[in-house]
């Protein structure tokens, strides 16, 4: 079966086929720029065999809709495309940002849930109205096609109250939802079963904390195969340093920028959101650009790489502590799953808690999952590049054929 | 030599006069209701001994120096007074809030420190003007006296970049002085002397994690006698969760009271200061409240237990992280001290970290130092009664014989 996997932005739609049967990507894509005078659809078919082709037109995308039907053109393209037609289209996975307290799981796509979706829009609104645009594009122009919402949030509805709730006015929870929700659950959820399954023990009796470093960041503590606590809060603001987001911080800190800085509740959450994280310490959001001025000595960027795999260590030993016994600790994402310096500098000094890595496997450059710890580390420390597109497709066929006894989550 | 300590407040001077030869207790003592139609000075004398004697009156106090002047009248009463006159006052040691980045260690009061402490204002809005007011009137009652400012922030200003440092814009850092500061910190390095002094070890040598678990709560990293990291922040909201305050939040919290419930930045950081924490979750904010409720059924008053002991947990096991080797880990303050379910809850299951508490020590009710680890856990674990007036009056007796070698912070 070929499963269409849609990430909907609010000025892009990602796009990716897959074909099920032997898990190969078919073809990967990107709408940009919606609803600005030029955008463009670009899309790389058959990428990494020997047929790998690319397409890309520039052209206005008015809408979601028009981008969305532009996707399909290229796809079906008569010379290069993956598809004959739309209807080899098996069904459709969505990437939804936030699904409140409402969806524990990847969910099949109907009335009901379109508008529990848009109730969860104060909690995200930001990307839930994206993720909304996608799948309501997707409806008209594939009835009948089964499709399947996956929510970053559903993997951490496991998490239990004493770490989900904040010390706040009750009434705020109760009425207004005000809790942690963890996000990137999708991505943690798929490395923690591949660490299991590479470690050969199954994923339910298995404790874990998966480290998912990319631009956002967020770690979780994973017991017996449930996420039980993990980074990001109500929103993806909490937790580690990320590229331009502060993660923690006093909380008392909007009132003093209000009073000494004059500034805005608006503008601090943006300036919190955009302007800080490593961005805000040494200028420089992606972690390339830091080692290079590192190298260069750049104090500011030594200090970035200091404050965020300090904040890193921490977290490793709130959830060593919560979990009791750790089997495998994961890297992943775009910086855990390249940058062996974060990835060592997180862990430093963590050996007398049997977390050891082993220097050169992990200075090892590889594109597949690898064992970085020494033969001794009571951890198992593991580089597991991760795939939030075939995870989707993975949930999605397993909503297809709700025969198939579901996977444990 | 005779050290009168003064906590002043913006109602309230608390002051306790001390006999540094033999670190007795003289008298203790608290003016209240400053500026109020109707005040009140109490005093008790002598505490502790045969001839203790309490003084009381009901009075209007206009301010701050009237305050002063009636304490003094009580400590020289002719009948039960304990000193004949102000004469007898060696010297005054004043708890300081704030102290920022200029005071490392506590500080012989002169015109400079005055401006200094001034400066910090805006860091400590609530607490420095009223302290600036104790010293004030001090100042012109005792001259010639030495006056010493000991300061809450002083004992954490060993703490390094990657640990003060919150991911946000350099620049409010560099200007605005954005950073970590902690507090309680003449608690952490007063039971952090009396634990090493206890487990026979030099200070300089011990690795610490002291637990201050009061009103207000902290927990510091202690790496070779010095702090390197603690959880309250630029402010004391940070961190753990407190009787009101909410420690740790996602900071985009705000943004969505603002936009969903009206709030602005002032009423929400009234919110989190003063109707947060376990008062917010339960409706309490007093441990023994809390411990009754949870007898009689209550379900929040047990999760507000709940969240705040696994907050703990996860900041202790943060703090082994951090320090990699722990000797002694120290319980201190009201619920630190009286409290041996919130001790328990907060280590349990850190036995595979060398942590283990012996049930019945835990239970034992003394009040006096003591261990209540197990005799084969590698981490003592000590309950360490916290005296932050005898601390105070101890730095400022160091300050009046500065030819004697400081003790080492």
């Amino acid at each position: 079966m070929k499963i269409l996997v849609i990430n909907s932005g609010s000025s892009s739609i990602k796009f990716q086929l897959l074909d099920m049967s032997s898990e190969q990507v078919l073809a990967s894509g990107l709408v940009e720029r919606i609803g600005e005078p030029m955008g463009t659809v670009k899309c790389t078919m058959r990428p990494g065999t020997e047929k790998q082709s690319a397409l890309k037109r520039d052209l206005p995308v008015a809408d979601h809709q028009t981008g969305m039907l532009l996707a399909v053109e290229l796809l079906t393209d008569k010379a290069q495309g993956v598809v004959g037609s739309r209807a080899d289209i098996g069904a459709i996975g969505h990437r939804v940002v936030h699904g409140g307290e409402r969806f524990h799981q990847p969910t099949v796509i109907d009335s009901a849930v379109l508008a529990a979706i848009r109730d969860t829009v104060p909690l995200a609104p930001l990307h839930n109205p994206a993720n909304l645009d996608g799948i309501e594009v997707a409806l008209r122009l594939f009835p009948g096609v089964l499709q399947v919402a996956v929510f970053d949030t559903a993997f951490h509805q496991s998490i239990p109250p004493r770490a989900y709730l904040y010390a706040l006015p009750y009434d705020w929870y109760e009425h207004h939802r005000i809790r942690r929700y963890g996000f990137h659950g999708t991505s943690h959820k798929y490395v923690a079963g591949e660490c299991a399954r590479l470690m050969g023990k199954p994923l339910a009796r298995c404790n874990l904390i998966t480290v998912h470093l990319g631009n956002g960041c967020s770690m979780t503590a994973i017991e017996n195969g449930r996420s039980i606590d993990t980074t990001l809060g109500m929103t993806p603001l909490e937790g580690l340093v990320m590229g331009t987001r502060s993660g923690d911080i006093d909380p008392a800190i909007h009132v003093f920028l209000h009073r000494n800085l004059g500034l805005d509740i608006e503008e601090i959450d943006r300036l919190l959101n955009k302007e800080s994280g490593l961005k805000g310490i040494c200028g420089y959001n992606d972690m390339r650009d830091i080692h290079s001025a590192v190298a260069a000595g750049d104090r500011r960027a030594a200090l970035a790489l200091d404050v965020q795999t300090y904040r890193n260590r921490k977290y490793i030993g709130a959830f060593m502590a919560v979990l009791g016994r750790v089997d495998g600790l994961v890297f992943t994402a775009g910086i855990g799953e390249n940058d062996d310096q974060v990835r060592s500098r997180s862990v430093q000094g963590l050996e007398c808690f049997g977390i050891a890595i082993d220097p050169e496997r992990n200075q090892r450059r590889l594109n597949e999952p690898r064992l970085i710890s020494t033969d001794t580390s009571a951890v198992q420390v593991w580089v597991i590049p991760t795939n939030e597109e075939l995870a989707i497709a993975r949930e999605t066929v397993a909503l297809v054929n709700p025969q198939e006894p579901m996977k444990e989550t």
